[in-house]
């Protein structure tokens, strides 16, 4: 019988309750592909409490009480209480799987959730940029003193498999650099104003369907972006980069005169990432552009995003990833925590 | 110190040129990196002979001397005489590396050299598609029934990461279909072809510079790219095809007046190559089909090549390898290798 892998779900929204979710439905294939039983003992919400059992949380039942809007403590078997680093503290568990909002300039309080994590001897998952940009090195020492990962594919292009790529598939080859769409909130916004629409309506438009968040700025000024640059530079290429040395440029400066001009012109405007090595230099840069056909940028519609690197060996693989969803954030919080059970 | 791993090199055209080249380039990085050293201790090629040296052949030796036309025997310590099959049982080594050419029809005599090495207990490397279509579940059990691994990620998309991705990257996920362009060659000539070249003057351009093989058939009736799908189908959804099984229609019907028409509405004709699972159907196809700037074919130029995965938690994850010449096929090669040896 094998023994069960026992996860602790910090952070229970979108994200979380698609991860939740997939385990369910992933449940006999885990079991049948890896030899792998997961029970998930502790989950801490924002808004609907927190529950501990040691002996696995009835997950089904977890997610219809968050539905509906109760709260998790009729699920706790430990007589829990306290803030979320107690609650790391006090859950037993294997694997640590962290989906909170964050403040993308600090990191916060998805770093200290890691530390709590790792020291305590957990795998740790996030699917936060911000413990990467800011924690990247201190994090990945910690798990390696403690024989444990530390671990976010979702932090970039969601569950598109971008960190693992590197691992061993591209093992043998070195990065110059890349370029592409990463906020896929902007390339909507983008494309939005194709059809005719002003910032602000697509900025509305984008809050109703979940995808711009509350302080729009975060995407519209290419932070996003730029944090996003910063964890590929400082993971994929060993150069540690925070967002502010990014060369940042949002789309606010984007008129829909402009969109109407490079349209005329068979063109797209998209907000381009792009991060190139020149000689000892490090050229990082969010900005809009304008593309045309024969730009594998130009196709990408919605929000998708698309990414292209340069390597030594392959001067230009690209990965797309279309239509996401939060069940592909959730795949990428899956294939990590696979990986931390070194089954595949 | 380092126990070298023994390369046997079977083949030493382009690619395997390019492999011998790459190993070069990459000898302080892969013992840095990986720990690894290898020797190479047997070199066959078509055309200047054999050289077999347990202590390790002088690679740079051994491509001036093809490069100028020379035989390797001045290079062989063990009097070697033999055919193929007797150099893979002589040649002392860890990993063969394949890269002959090979039968599309019969996957030979790759398929044969395959299952000589892993007999002989070494892990064993091919650039060829053949023995992946003809051989895949005999040489895989074969393998593995010798603690031995049979790799062959240069087989599709060059030396883009897509088997390895299948491995780790994707473990969770379940593939339902894929399209996309894999075969380069058709992909140049239909650009040439817009460019107002008739077909047969596209193909003698692509003779002239090594694109397209002595019998164009093998591209432009969409052979190889029925191979492509085949293996594919047969490794990473584990649903064995065949070449013959795949609804098949090459580039031939395709007139200057067709692609006129085609750019005049502002699309591209392209040599679709496409698996969907239809219930308990799969339905495999090649075939030309119009394309235009909304799809990621479009931009898709040159000898470049594109997929796109249709994954259970991923909608579409695409992979664009762009450019592509015979050192992206050595890095799969050595990918490949460095995956053999356990060291990442």
């Amino acid at each position: 019988m094998m023994e069960p892998v026992g996860l602790v779900l910090v952070g229970f929204g979108n994200v979380g309750q698609a991860f939740a979710q997939l385990l369910l439905e992933k449940q006999a294939e885990l079991a049948e592909k890896y030899g792998m039983r997961c029970h998930v003992n502790g989950i801490m919400t924002g808004r609907h409490g927190a529950a501990i059992n040691p002996d696995g949380i009835d997950l089904e039942e977890a997610l219809r009480i968050v539905r509906e809007g109760g709260q998790l403590k009729q699920l706790d078997a430990s007589d829990f209480s306290g803030d979320t680093l107690d609650f790391i503290q006090q859950s037993p568990g294997d694997v640590m799987v962290e989906t909170t909002p964050v403040n993308p300039r600090s990191g916060q309080p998805a770093l200290e959730h890691m530390r709590a994590a790792l020291s305590k001897g957990m795998h740790a998952i996030t699917a936060n940029k911000g413990p990467v940009v800011y924690g990247f090195q201190e994090l990945t020492a910690l798990a390696s003193g403690k024989g444990r990962k530390f671990l976010f594919e979702s932090a970039v292009m969601d569950g598109a498999p971008i960190f693992s790529l590197f691992r061993q598939p591209l093992a043998g080859a070195r990065l110059l650099g890349f370029s592409g769409i990463l906020n896929s909130c902007t390339n909507l916004l983008l494309e939005r104003m194709e059809a005719g629409e002003t910032l602000e309506q697509a900025i509305a438009y984008g809050a109703s369907i979940g995808i711009t968040e509350t302080d729009p700025s975060n995407d519209v000024d290419g932070w996003d972006a730029s944090i996003k640059v910063a964890a590929l530079s400082t993971v994929l290429m060993g150069h540690p980069l925070t967002p502010l040395e990014v060369d940042r440029t949002g789309i606010r400066g984007i008129t829909l005169e402009m969109i109407a001009e490079a349209k005329e012109a068979g063109q797209r405007w998209k907000l381009v990432c792009s991060l190139e090595r020149k000689g000892e230099a490090f050229v990082a840069r969010v900005r809009p552009e304008t593309v045309g056909p024969d730009s594998p940028l130009f196709s990408v519609g919605g929000t998708s995003s698309f990414v292209v690197f340069n390597l030594d060996v392959l001067p230009g693989l690209g990965v797309l990833e279309s239509d996401p969803s939060p069940k592909t954030t959730a795949f990428g919080l899956l294939a990590d925590l696979i990986y931390t059970q070194g089954k595949a």
